[in-house]
């Protein structure tokens, strides 16, 4: 049985919490995109929440845990075994794509990476909720949604969108 | 922004979750119970799920955050502000009285201390699911639910039932 | 494919929503007993309500459906298919245990025959709402459960409880 | 109290339900033709499913109640008083904007009628699960959504895709 020790302050409302998301599969170009975003945004000390999955969500998960971040994994199904190696707090809903809802809420900021329709309904939610919502390599023109050519671009606009926020 | 940057092992699947419910108002005595069961699962590097609001869900991830352990909260509402100040990791659900199937899912054990109807929903959607369900203080007589008298009663019928389980 | 054409008058806040509640499998005389429920209910003009499955679910939509009455399945799953076929109007939620609050907050007043922990569940629901739940054979002893020893019983108990609601 | 005495025949898997999704604001142009696909879904025996509300979901339950059919409203609150006075079987969720996922899951195609982010929500969710999904006078232009000019058309489009599927 492993163990999370030594997490530090715990104020659950100060900390920024970034979603990425994007679909289950990802090209090796899309993956490594969505590394960097996670590896940028725990350096900052965010929360890297995703769907828990594989593709964009593992590789954010990823990056994140690479840079010593938090993970948090919102699952469609009801076991935490579904998550990918690399969420280190696992939410088992077992309420499939009702939980887009629950990651939209979650959110400070959402980042896009590529992503296909379960991705836009995570957009559109984001929106409504009057979110931040980044878009780096999405296909659909959605209104509100602010695109990016980075990475890095793609944190500093949420930077920059939480602070008028 | 505070910052949560030395979580350790990452795997969601071994580390044990214990949800521990209780109605958001609690007695000093309930209270002291519920810190010590929370204390006593983050001394083991058990995560401490509850549903975050006040009472036994802020006593129970109180006692694990002076432990140093991890706690989520799964909160019925749609701002991770409505956490107590003692989750770390905060969901937000807005899925109202839904989000005590997700605490049940989520959880590998459940302690329930005293209660209400809420906290019986969450005992009952936990023996549904074939998990054990410790009872302390609380007035139903459940088929399932095992009684114990003190915490450290609690945590240890919680240790023998996952290692049958 | 079928039709719906004739009902009648439209008012979804007045009409009286009955949860029928109990588990996915009924004994011959479990099942009667629902099936009475749903036919008194119907008589009366209430809607329905039930998890949409078999054993108490089914013979409670059976009863109403065999006097008329109008059925409503909420069904755990994503496909309206796995409906009993008394159910005339399915939903299907797809999240699972999750969908049990969804009948608490959707009946005007609950009544449980038999039951296992799905049902306990949403007994507790159903009082944390303060709606008033209904006994027939059930094996807990919850405060709060009006128990009683008929269809008829569980009926009028229902009736003069909601005129005091 | 009212009654819903006259339902007809009752089985949930073969009726088409058709869910009309938008905002619940609406301009008259907007609100005339969610009337009017409401009308002409309830004349074909569908039953009429949308969240409940005012603007698009009221025209297009009200459309089909002129018509004689049956409207279903699954609402984001927890009290059926919510709904529009043309929902004929209202569906209390309180899971907010989660109950998006479940009005996709209900129906059998969707027909989106102008609309904002919500509706977008409903739209990829609709798309995710592979179900037609019609577009008339909706802004975005989103692959595997199909566009039309009238409420006929949507209607003919709806049933061409159905045969299909």
């Amino acid at each position: 049985m492993s163990t999370l020790k030594e997490p530090t302050s715990a104020n659950a409302e100060k900390t920024i919490y970034l979603a990425v998301i994007g679909a289950s599969k990802a090209s090796p170009e899309i993956y490594e995109l969505a590394v960097a975003i996670g590896r940028e945004a725990a350096r900052r000390g965010w929360v890297v929440v995703t769907g828990g999955l594989g593709g964009v969500m593992e590789a954010a998960a990823r990056g994140a845990r690479e840079a010593g971040g938090l993970t948090l994994g919102i699952l469609p199904g009801g076991d935490r075994g579904e998550a990918n190696p690399y969420i280190q707090v696992a939410v088992a809903t077992h309420i499939r794509h009702a939980r887009n809802s629950i990651i939209a809420h979650t959110a400070d900021a959402l980042i896009a990476v590529d992503g296909e329709y379960g991705t836009l309904s995570e957009i559109a939610l984001g929106l409504k909720l009057g979110k931040p919502v980044i878009g780096l390599k999405t296909e659909w023109k959605i209104p509100g949604v602010v695109p990016v050519n980075s990475p890095n671009e793609a944190i500093e606009k949420a930077i920059a969108l939480l602070k008028r926020g």
